[in-house]
């Protein structure tokens, strides 16, 4: 690998885990499509929930994000670290693809800080700050030719397991590899792209200005789940990463999609 | 770490892993009084099967050994993949031990072969050929500062997970790292070591010789359960690792326990 070869971080969410043929059509693109060094992170689905049901555990969601219990943190380390994580590692293995699976505690790739329970108290989740991600560890793990496939379970440094957002910990892990080499971040969701029109799936805007982006907020044309994933996006530039693509996954090898860049 | 440094690999079961004060009074001995760099492997313990009553998935135990259907094999990833990795994981962490956990699957670390169908079908259960663990990979995530906690979950290579005895991951990760440094196996279970008088914890054997060995098998003084683990430290020895201490967990810093040596 060439050290001017940039790295691309994906990350992946339920549209794709929950889909068996949609992960299968992903991973042969992710292999075969995504060239040079690369890390992929990928979300949760709807297995978690779909456990913690058969256990009879309930679940409360706020504004989008899992309430995490104690029981909670190990339905979630369970599919999230263990059934998603392995299974998406043994499909890229067999894929050719030299995966290793990694949660945040993993070598203390990532640690998180459990989030202030004011005024919200969500339990054992995590927020991301990049400087806490060790970037040199898992820049040594692409040098010797692995894929690092994270989920978005970190630890605390204190013992404690911690669920993350997938979205920051992709956007985290990007930032915080931008400091060690040229690295560009492929946000993957059910959208072709950010949408002039949401109606009319042709209307994807190529590359979003920071200036057309206060125009689509003030005039009400981006939807509202977006505005969280833009606002990541720029962010990450603001923070060195050289290119963020929002897009579908299906169309990871055309290119087509959002892109945002300095 | 010098060139010179054994390598220590541990090996703990169900009657730690279950054990949640056990399990921490193990941490503190395993990150404090055993020298050196390290390897932890663990054992499944008990939670598989509850995960399974509770989903209602029959759990079937031939001579020991769990089947493992398709939803089986879901089950055990997620609970030795990911909930007790990870746990582990943190715990080591919480205790400055930079732990790393890994499946066999991650990085290709361990490739098993499925268990051939005849005359018992185990569903997805592998085995292991040492020659088939990347020792060299281990050995840079060590000399990295990394201490490596295996499940005993692996894969085929063909984007199958497969459930290995926690033993076997054992032997044959020492029996493959002996290929690349010196190499010690600490085999913790429920018993002192190999007893005289099964009856007398103090009649531990201090160290075990083949004729020893041949002596009490002859005489039945040696426990059926024993008979495979004392096969397989033998088996280590044969194939390059320095010595076998078979063990309690809690006596990890005394040394009190049976040894097999070359």
């Amino acid at each position: 690998m060439s050290a001017g070869e940039i790295l691309t971080v994906v990350k992946i969410g339920g549209n794709i885990i929950d889909n068996p043929a949609r992960l299968d059509d992903f991973i042969g693109r992710f292999v075969n499509d995504v060239k040079g060094p690369k890390i992929l992170v990928h979300g949760g689905g709807k297995e978690a929930t779909r456990l913690s049901a058969a256990l009879e555990i309930p679940t409360t969601m706020i504004e989008g994000r899992r309430v995490t219990d104690g029981r909670t943190i190990e339905v979630v380390t369970m599919v999230y670290a263990g059934l998603i994580n392995k299974r998406v590692v043994a499909k890229l293995q067999a894929s050719g693809c030299d995966a290793i699976g990694l949660c945040g505690a993993d070598g203390d790739v990532i640690r998180a800080r459990r989030r202030n329970p004011e005024p919200i108290d969500y339990g054992f989740v995590g927020d991301i700050d990049p400087r806490q991600i060790d970037c040199r560890f898992i820049s040594k793990l692409i040098d010797m030719g692995k894929v690092p496939v994270f989920c978005a379970i970190t630890h605390d440094g204190a013992g404690n397991l911690l669920n993350c957002n997938a979205d920051s910990v992709a956007t985290s892990v990007a930032v915080a590899m931008a400091s060690v080499r040229d690295t560009r971040l492929c946000m993957c969701f059910e959208k072709r792209g950010v949408m002039r029109d949401v109606d009319d799936p042709d209307s994807v805007i190529a590359e979003l200005t920071p200036d057309m982006y206060a125009e689509l907020r003030a005039s009400g044309a981006v939807n509202q789940g977006m505005i969280p994933k833009i606002d990541n996006a720029f962010s990450a530039i603001d923070r060195g990463v050289k290119s963020v693509m929002i897009m579908e996954a299906g169309n990871l090898s055309s290119g087509i999609g959002t892109v945002i860049r300095k």
